[in-house]
Parts: structure tokens; C-alpha cells; sequence
């Protein structure tokens, strides 16, 4: 493995004169960005550590920050100025960052208390404007279960799927934060026996644990991004839940894919972990057999070791009081495409890319049992509904559930860090009353 | 048929001041909305009458617009703000403008001649912020043709074809004005008989003609629009080309739909010819059998009758000094699918519409020899190449190949109107250095 690009912000021993609980996401290894308001703040560029949010605009304002970035750019309502300002100016602002909050370092901040608010203060918003959203397909075991159930009598795996990471465009206007409510969408589906499609709410409502990366600085038309230079165009990612009608979907996927069983909703968590506080994590992907075309080819370990789980309460859970139920458990270690190589292909017909692009990795499924992320592969398409702790059995979502993606990095000699997470809980279906 | 909604904008015998050649696309009876910049202006709203721009910021400014709209949404550098005003506006704004320039009208603008500059002087943008650009599949020919080439053993039209209008999402970064010089992509490709694919610059590179729809006032998300109600969120409609690089497509499709060999391009026309405009030239849609579904049943005439046709150059043509050829003709008016059944198909499930998306019809094919919009099936898949008017061949597009698109509405006892044109070049591919 090549060495990992690691400075002093990545340093296990270095803390920071915020408090930060042991097991939390946010200890100053990381420093996440985000969009928060509060009551007497309107949105802008947060920075998490601990359980608190550092305002990034009062800082800018008053002039700790000149010396590694533009204010403009840290001023705005949305990441995509500082998305689109590149990786020196992300290490520059990080490095400032780090050593503004750690023990030791420069103490500008510690007679701004005015420049944090609590968690509980604050509502989280959308990180940047996204223009567009590309979902990949890039897991090799999810591609081989949905195969097999929405192709039964074909080779599970198309001929293509090894050769190209298969993606399309999703809507990015249903890209929402996490807590939004998510209303069960109507839609058209049909069973194999009926004569006739309906329209009426998805009776197979599913989840799909993803992790996101936003671009960085972008292309323009016409122009490629070579796979020695794909590192400086990812800014960080989050975590994406890509909301699922596994009924509408399967009846009007082909021949153009999935549409409607899909734009509806897709939740993001809404901190996001740059790419440089995950590179301590960087590991080599699986072996790719056959190897890639040359366009394509790794150039770094571009995989990353992030551990990930998925917690569902339905309602009656909650009202009883239990605990959510993990019932998912994986791993984005192993995707068998990378997040380079992804951009690296979505960009290879010359594509713009704007920064605060969002590109989806795909469903994260492993190879065990338990380790798949939708329902319907947990349950093999609902023949074998999952127990909840209060009794309860779900093949697919039932209103009132409510589900939460987590996601940690964790590696030996370094410190721990986190996504927070990505949550949604299920609405009834609008009435019919256009059906 | 239902009435017509028509008003005296529609008056064939109203005539503007302006002087309008007999056979202009932008008589007063039309006034479409763009963005043009000139040397001396930046961006901004014109609308189009004869070979004339008239500048609707100045005279928002000057006040002659004040009873009908605010001056803020006209005076921005796109027309979202006015898309997102609503229908009543609009027709009031249509009112008040082909007042200002019948003759006869409101004499405000006699003595702005500032308020005016020509065709020549203007350079045109993006009528709009795009936000999600979905793409249709609505003529029931175009995907019978299409269906017979890419999955030449099964049945060309897939079940749920006559149920849903099916559409995917494409690349709204990539949607450019007309004129902008297209780069022919590179991408994967593969031969039936290859064992792998290759990374090269696309051997079959082909246009699509559509129409396309920018969204009014849109949705919220979670909410449905009525087909009754759906006119009332239909700004107006452009040309579009969809250009599509036919080997990559075959390549990559399955199972997620197009995606590169698609998202490199998409150029429109830049004139956005309002639905109050088309208004006499609606007519009734072909027959669907089966019944759609309650919630896509039609309310009006929903279909418009446009002529439609394709033109190319060659570089050598153009060298030559021939004429454009003109390699199709066809119709809008028996399009399968309705510009009003794609939105309330598109919003069905619940999915955020915002002001300024883009909605694409699908390649418009008739079903005569000659009405089909795509090189792919003129040619028959480049069996039965065209001949151009020097001698050349073309089973698909070569390097400095022209292509326009041109459409155009006329009805006995009304003024015929115009689209203007949806033009590009086709440049050659970027070298193959990062292949």
C-alpha cells in the first residue's frame, strides 16, 4: 500500500480544549462541514467537534481564517464556494482549524463563545446545492441479489457490470436532510397475474444504505479528470439513504431505469467527513478481475474502511420504549468500485461537473448474511420478514418506522471518527384523491 | 374538441410596429421569452419580435410593466422567478406586451429605441437555472424502433409501455444553448464479438429530436398535480437534442437506463415559446388503448400540432456552398404520451418540481419513411445510410457536422409561428491521453 497522505491534523494524541466525549463522531480528528441555523443565525457553514458547532462565518468574519481561505467562500449559505476551491485550500483550512481548536494550538477562540452552539440549538440543512445526483450500482454483491430477484431467470450479473461502474442520474430536488419526514409515494404497480397495473401507495417501501462524496472543483465541458488527479475533485462524503418502491420500481424500470421508485426522497446525513479526515482509512479495494481499462485503473488504496450499520424503530417500538433494532451490519471497505473510479468515469465523456455534485456509491451490501443494505435483500424479497424486538415482523417499511444510518471509522493507532447519521421516519401515503 | 383558450394576443390581424418579415417565427402572435447579453448588456429577459430583442429589463425598469408583474422577476438573469409566478401572470404579461408592440397599442415604447437590438448584436444563454432535467420515452413509434434495435429478440414495446409514461433522468449541467459546439464523446464500447470493450472516441454518434417543457410554479415535496390543473404548471416549450452516442449507450444500459452515452450534451433552442403562444395549435392526441390509468386521463386537447424538421451540413457541404439538407420532417401532434400526462406522471409519486426543470418529450418519430427523429432509425441502424446532397454518406455523424433542429406551427385562420432553431457542430474528440 502507498503511503497515506497524514499530517499533524491527523494525530491520535492531539485533543481539543472542547470537550468531546470518547465515543463521539466528531472529536477534532474530524471536523465535518455543515449548514446550520439557529434562532439568531441564518443557515451557514458549521464545523462540528464534539457535541458543538463552531461557526464558521463569525470566525471568517472576524479574520481567524484570512490566512487559508477567501471569506467569501466561508461566508455563504451553502459548501459549494469552498467545494469549489480545491484541495489546497481544504488541507490549508483544516490544518487552521484543527489548530484553533486543540490543546496547545492558537487561542483566537477561546474568547469567542458567541462562535458555538450546542447540537440542540441547531437545525441542520442541505450542505450545498446540489446540481447533480448520480446513484451507482457499485457493490458486487447488491448487483448479484437485485439481479437475481428482478431478473430471476438471467445471470444475475449483466456482462457490462465488470467492466463499467453502472450508474444513472437521480433527482436531486428529493435530496433531503436527514429528519425529514418521508411520505410513503403512490405510484403505478402491478403484479404478475393482473391484467392491469393500479395506482395506489407502495406496499414495498425499502431503504438503500449508500454512502455519497460531493465534488469538488468540477470540469468543464468537454473535459476528463485522469485517475492520478481524481483525489483533488472529492471534497468529503456523507452518508444517503435512497428511499426505494421496490413495486413501482420493478414495474417501470425497463427499458430506461429506475425513475419514480426512486425520486421521490433520498436523505443525506448533513455533516459532511472530508476526505481528508477519512484518509487514515484508506485501504486497497478487492482485486478487479478483469482488470479495469486502462481509464479506469486504481492509482492510490482508493477504498475506504468504513464500518456501517442500519437501526430501525417502528413505532410501537418506540411507544414501548425499546431501543432500535441494528439490522443491517457492513462494510464500505470492500465496494468493488471506487469512489475514484466513479468519478473518474462519470466524468470520462467530457460531462460537466459542478462542484457540489453528488455522487452515491450504490446500495453497501456484504457477503454474509446480515450484511446487506435494503430490505429487500434482507429478508430474500420478502419471503423472510425480519423480527423486531417487540414481536413485530417487516418485510418491507411500515408507516411510522423509522430508520437511521450510522457509519465509523476505526483503525488501530488512530483516533475513531464518524458520520453522525442519516434518519427518516415514514409518513402515511397522501390520499388518493387523484388516483 | 373543448374551446380553445383564446384572447386577442391570438388575433391573427394584429400586427406589431416592428417590422416582421412574412415568414418570421416571432410574429407578435408568438412572444417568446430568452436570456440574451450583448456588448453592452449583461444577461437578461428579451422576448422576440420579427429579427428584433426586446429588452425587458429596460422597460421593467422604465415602469411599462409595473400593472402586470414585479419588476424583480423580470429583471433577473433567468426566467425561473417568472416561471415560478404562475399562469395568471404570464397571460398578463403576454397581454400587456403585445399591447406595447401591436399597432395601434400602448405607444410607451415609441421612444425606447434603446429598449431593442437585433438578432445579430444579442448572444443567447440558458433560458433558466435547470434544476432536474428528466427525459421521456412518448412516441410510441420511436420506442417501437428503438425497442427492435436494442433488443432485437423480444417484443420492441415492453409491457408497461401503454401504462406509463416512461422517462428517466438526465444531466442538467451538460444542457446547452444552441450554437454551442458539441464534442464528439469518448466511452466504452463493445462489439458483440469483442471479449472486452474498448475506451475510444464514439463511432455512432446520433441526434434526438424533442420538444421539452420548462415547469412553472412547481410542488412541494409530497405533493401531486391534478391533471385538471396541470396546464397551470406548463411555462413553455423549447427544442431539444438529445444527442446520443449510440455505441456507449448499447454498451451501458442495462440495467439503471442511459447515462454517458447520453450526458455529454443536450442542446436546446433558445427562445421558450409560452403555452399561451401554442395555444391554437392544440389538438387532440392519437387514441390510447389501453385506457390510462384515472390519474393520467386527459382533461383537454392535449397534444400540439408542430411541424418539425431536421437539417444537416456537412464541412464539406458547407465548403461547397450546398444548402443545408434536410434529413426529416415530422409532427408533435400524435405523440403517444401528452406534455401534461409526463408531468403529472413525473409529480405522481410525490417528487419535488421546481420552477425551470426541464421536462424532455423523447426522440419525436413518426411513422412514414423520413419522420423519424434519430440518425439510428433513418438509417435502420447505419444499414441504409442518407446521401447528402454532395455525394457523402451518413449512417451516423461525422466530425463538423451541423445539425439544426427547426420547428414550426400553422393552422388555417391563425398567424403561423415559430420555435426559431436548436443548433450544433460536432467537434472531434478530446485525445485519447487518459484512455
Amino acid at each position: 500500500m502507498s503511503a497515506l497522505e497524514l499530517d499533524e491534523t491527523h494525530d491520535p494524541e492531539r485533543v481539543s480544549w472542547i470537550e468531546v466525549a470518547p465515543e463521539s463522531d466528531f472529536p477534532i480528528q474530524n471536523l465535518p462541514f455543515g449548514i446550520f441555523s439557529t434562532e439568531r443565525r441564518d443557515p451557514r457553514i458549521g464545523v462540528a467537534i464534539g457535541d458543538r458547532i463552531l461557526d464558521l462565518r463569525a470566525i471568517a468574519e472576524a479574520g481567524h481564517l484570512d490566512e487559508v481561505a477567501d471569506r467569501a467562500m466561508l461566508c455563504g449559505e451553502r459548501l459549494n464556494e469552498l467545494m469549489a476551491a480545491g484541495r489546497p485550500v481544504w488541507r490549508a483550512l483544516r490544518g487552521r482549524l484543527s489548530d484553533l481548536l486543540r490543546v496547545g494550538g492558537a487561542r483566537a477562540l477561546r474568547d469567542m463563545p458567541d462562535a458555538f452552539c450546542s447540537f440542540g440549538e441547531a437545525r441542520m440543512h442541505l450542505p450545498a446545492r446540489i446540481g447533480d445526483y448520480i446513484d451507482f450500482y457499485s457493490s458486487l454483491e447488491h448487483a448479484t441479489n437485485l439481479g437475481r430477484l428482478f431478473r430471476p431467470t438471467g445471470d444475475p450479473l449483466l456482462p457490462n457490470w465488470r467492466w463499467i461502474p453502472i450508474g444513472y442520474h437521480g433527482r436531486s430536488a428529493t435530496i433531503v436532510p436527514s429528519g425529514t419526514p418521508i411520505r410513503r409515494p403512490c405510484g403505478q404497480r402491478k403484479s404478475p397475474e393482473a391484467e392491469a397495473p393500479v395506482f395506489a401507495p407502495s406496499r414495498r417501501l425499502d431503504i438503500e444504505l449508500e454512502i455519497g462524496f460531493f465534488a469538488g472543483p468540477g470540469t468543464a465541458l468537454g473535459e476528463r479528470i485522469p485517475g492520478e488527479r481524481v483525489r483533488e475533485h472529492i471534497f468529503g462524503s456523507v452518508l444517503v439513504n435512497d428511499w426505494s418502491a421496490r413495486d413501482i420500481q420493478s414495474w417501470e424500470y425497463q427499458p430506461l431505469g429506475p425513475f419514480l421508485g426512486k425520486s421521490f426522497a433520498t436523505t443525506i446525513s448533513p455533516w459532511v467527513v472530508t476526505m481528508d479526515a477519512l484518509e487514515p482509512f484508506r485501504v486497497a479495494g478487492p482485486v478487479q478481475i478483469p482488470a479495469p481499462l486502462p481509464y479506469l485503473q486504481r492509482h492510490d488504496p482508493e477504498n475506504f474502511s468504513i464500518a456501517l450499520s442500519v437501526r430501525l424503530s417502528s413505532a410501537s417500538m418506540r411507544e414501548r420504549g425499546c431501543d432500535p433494532s441494528t439490522i443491517s451490519r457492513t462494510s464500505f471497505a470492500s465496494m468493488y468500485w471506487s469512489q475514484a473510479q466513479q468519478l473518474t468515469h462519470a466524468a470520462s465523456n467530457g460531462a460537466t461537473i459542478r462542484p457540489g455534485d453528488l455522487f452515491a456509491s450504490g446500495t453497501i451490501s456484504g457477503a454474509l448474511p446480515g450484511s446487506q443494505g435494503s430490505l429487500i435483500e434482507l429478508t430474500e424479497n420478502g419471503a423472510h420478514p425480519l423480527e423486531l424486538p417487540d414481536g413485530e415482523k417487516r418485510a418491507f417499511l411500515e408507516d411510522g418506522d423509522e430508520v437511521t444510518l450510522l457509519a465509523r471509522c476505526e483503525r488501530e493507532g488512530f483516533r475513531s471518527i464518524g458520520f453522525g447519521a442519516a434518519q427518516g421516519r415514514v409518513m402515511p401515503a397522501e390520499s388518493d384523491r387523484f388516483a
